[in-house]
């Protein structure tokens, strides 16, 4: 392994985590383009609605499952399931499975780059 | 289901599959900020080194394995590793494994909006 291997491979699996309290957030890449990161909840938890102006967002259930909004769209998803909010379209996800809840989140452009 | 549900949600695992000839390609969602989609790669099959200038891209691997390539990097990944292949940085990827390989891969912002 070199110095560079750590800077375009990551193991999400190894970066999951949760916390009592805020939701857990690891950032795993981040340009002006793009920021790419983890978000996981532990059951109960949830992100409440919100918006981001101008910047494109998705979440992909990598384990757990969750209860997502978009708009006006309500539902259940679990692993594999790729969620698209677009910009300044409210949304939010809760954690209403027995397990942690990892997401991978990419947000575009980055916010606050 | 209604008409937005199927614009927000997506089953990547039932948008996966494979061709001889080409890469497999799907486009999950597009806007001027990104583009998230689909690659699968049959056993064999490669994407030969290339670049994007001025847009960042990664790949998850969602299924499989394959041997990839950024910069001077050349590495192994399995299913959840994320492989960040930054602007003008040459990257390829290789499926060198006995199953189905499939790629996450966005890029930011989107090629030719």
């Amino acid at each position: 392994m070199n110095n560079h291997e750590e800077t375009f491979f990551f193991d999400t699996h190894a970066y999951a985590g949760g916390e009592e309290g805020e939701i857990f957030k690891k950032t795993l890449a981040q340009s002006e383009n793009m920021l790419v990161g983890l978000n996981c909840l532990l059951p109960g938890q949830m992100q409440a609605v919100h918006v981001h102006v101008g910047e494109d967002k998705f979440y992909l259930v990598m384990e757990g499952r969750g209860y997502f909004q978009v708009g006006d769209v309500f539902r259940n998803a679990g692993a594999g399931t790729l969620v698209w909010a677009p910009a300044s379209l409210p949304h939010s996800v809760v954690n209403n499975g027995p397990d942690l809840l990892v997401l991978l989140v990419v947000i575009a452009p980055s916010p606050g780059y």
